[in-house]
């Protein structure tokens, strides 16, 4: 029998890392990308690692919460949440000032803070016991979880930087050679386009054109919102027999729910239903037919189950969202989709895109678009602390405090306004 | 780090426990109750502990699934709920033939089969981890957890045996007895009367003769669906300042949206929504405000957190349900009591009215009508073996294989057919 470990010392540690200019509804990706890296010391000797947003709104309250836990026990989940609470009730409270360049509207902090707490103490928990998280969530129904891959519209480069490896996609073509590229790479068996960036039509035909170079795999577009639900209908009708789903064509529950009554494409989303309030009133219009699960935003891991366990009950698919991210998260998504019977898409991911970490290398690599379940214990990945180090060391010259797309791209294009519900 | 360990070998005892003559909406408990004991033996040497109903064709399931267990790793219960449903499929499959003496219609047996075997896998993951089973659900909300006094209208004797302990009740002053024996031997701070057995004015005028005895106690009553909607709501109308819920007056999801349609005390169920599949149609229709958990009954602990989640997110109240059990059952039930935060009603138990258990005395004890949680490894309760052996001896010579309240009470009253609907 082990030792029953608490918690000792805890750091959070703001990371950046160069982001390319993947161009989005709300604007474009700015230089770097921030992230947030939990460590959880015990005084038993081990580490549990998370991660999260880093926006400085966010990192306040996640120094908040970090400064109670000394002595907290890493099984005590339900009494983190309430610790978490209570801290995040006696600050500033509000709003969850996370990564989202104001794409989400999140009525409470709570989840968002709770989350990467809540992966590290699975990660103790795992390494107390000698077991991989997967195993702590029911075990895994898959060794390997499969991602899809996902395109982004994007320039060349960043305005006074050279070139990045990826080149310009501004049309179909320049699309499906970046979707070779990432296929190739990585065997993706599934590719997600970011749209809301062009109109319509334009996206439309590069779905088409992706369906023509790519007649087996399964496509996604996602315009975060960018369109009416008139526009939305038009589009399925369009792509209905090329895309699996489409991810939130138009806003809020309402208009999806038009959307979903005027055709049989599964509508998905992760932007009018990112918390447990909403499923209420979105399940009682059939305004989506896919929820996409984050445990970023979701509250961790345990209630990402309790979320898929809700989409299972009632009739809803399953998947899984990603914001920029580094291995950390990617190990926690990996667990968590293992041990997710009823997550039966492919996960997105924006992995590819990054060329740094702080995990370790040789854990979590794609072969056939997929990554094999660590089976160590705990989230089965360890911090490499110089590249961490110089990671930290870019988030303090970086510059860039939080995310802000929109702001970012006022810089180069001052009179871009988001395009969301424009078309 | 621990040794990771394997299932070795399964064993499922069946046993029977003198049970007092409880009557009911379908008849009257006969002289014995019946549960299975399921042992799982790990190759390092632990014992993880389940248990559950124990119809002889419940236990023809139950025996097909253990054998198949030796091998499993006790964190895999993903592929255990697998390999369960296997299983079944591959016998006679269909019903659940569990100890519902005809009150419930379970769909599946996979829920029920699987749930012994769950809690005996997270048994075996707290003995390995050194970790109680409330921590493995996300660690104890509440170090102590309530239960209510279970009231039932009763004979003073099985017909040909000496008379109980208990004695007779069968009108308001013998159940303010039975209530007061209750409340003084183990503390229970609120009481719940089984109905369905006599007209509801006689009920109700039980529940008002228990509301003047003991004024400051929240009273729950339950008739097993005795009564139409148009009597239920006459009773809600009666016992409206009196009760903190009525228990499945009616029967199925139409009527209880009926009665509940017409009435602001809430409807509680464990017999209109006994499954996931059951939750949709009935938050719906607003059919229930409270659902009683039972992870007997819902696949497990984990499955029931998951219902805990469901009904929390829905604006549900939670309660727990009971049915006749010993001690492995009270602990698992405590530990998932301990970690469910929006279970807030306290919970019912049988407990009281049997005179054996097949666990060590001394862990399980009621104190204020609660019962502190284990905090020892596991379910933290061990088996007697030789009151195990006994109750075993008792199952194979008493002759009952299932539980049949109506048959039984046809022996005493030939004439005797179930109360459901009646009134």
């Amino acid at each position: 029998m082990t030792a029953r470990s608490r918690i000792s010392r805890v750091t959070v540690t703001p990371v950046a890392f160069a982001d390319p200019p993947l161009l989005n509804v709300v604007g474009v990706h700015q230089p770097f990308a921030l992230r947030a890296v939990i460590e959880l010391h015990t005084d038993t000797g081990l580490i549990g690692l998370g991660e999260t947003y880093a926006d400085e709104s966010h990192l306040a309250r996640l120094d908040a919460v970090a400064a109670e836990l000394p002595g907290h026990d890493p099984y005590n989940l339900h009494g983190l949440r309430r610790l978490a609470a209570r801290t995040l009730a006696s600050g500033e409270g509000g709003r969850a000032g996370a990564s989202f360049a104001g794409m989400l509207d999140v009525d409470s902090a709570l989840d968002t803070v709770f989350s990467p707490f809540e992966v590290a103490c699975l990660d103790l928990q795992g390494h107390e016991a000698g077991r991989p998280v997967s195993d702590l969530l029911g075990g895994r129904v898959r060794d390997r979880v499969p991602f899809s891959g996902y395109l982004f519209y994007k320039w060349d480069r960043h305005p006074g930087q050279d070139p990045d490896e990826w080149g310009e996609a501004l049309g179909p073509d320049q699309l499906v050679a970046q979707a070779r590229r990432m296929v190739d790479g990585w065997g993706f068996g599934s590719l997600k386009l970011k749209g809301g960036v062009f109109a319509p039509e334009e996206e439309c035909a590069a779905i088409e054109a992706l369906s023509d170079a790519f007649p087996a795999l399964p496509l996604r577009l996602d315009p975060n919102c960018a369109w009416t639900p008139e526009t939305s209908l038009r589009v399925a009708d369009r792509l209905a027999d090329v895309v699996e789903y489409l991810e939130d064509p138009t806003p809020g529950i309402t208009g999806m729910a038009r959307v979903s009554a005027g055709t049989d494409v599964p509508l998905a989303t992760n932007m009018c239903v990112i918390a447990f309030e909403h499923l209420p009133p979105a399940i009682a219009v059939d305004a989506v037919q896919v929820v996409l699960s984050d445990h970023h935003l979701w509250g961790g891991l345990r209630r990402s189950a309790i979320l898929g366990g809700i989409t299972e009950t009632f009739g809803l698919g399953l998947s899984m969202h990603s914001n920029s991210h580094l291995g950390i998260s990617l190990a926690a998504m990996v667990h968590l989709a293992a041990a997710s019977p009823n997550l039966t898409y492919a996960c997105d991911t924006h992995y590819p895109w990054k060329t740094d970490d702080v995990v370790e290398p040789g854990v979590l690599e794609f072969v056939d678009g997929s990554v094999a379940v660590p089976t160590s214990p705990g989230l089965g990945v360890t911090l490499d602390r110089d590249r961490l180090g110089e990671l930290h060391e870019q988030y303090l010259s970086c510059g860039v405090r939080r995310r802000e797309d929109t702001v970012y791209m006022q810089t180069i294009q001052p009179d871009f306004q988001p395009n969301t519900s424009r078309w």
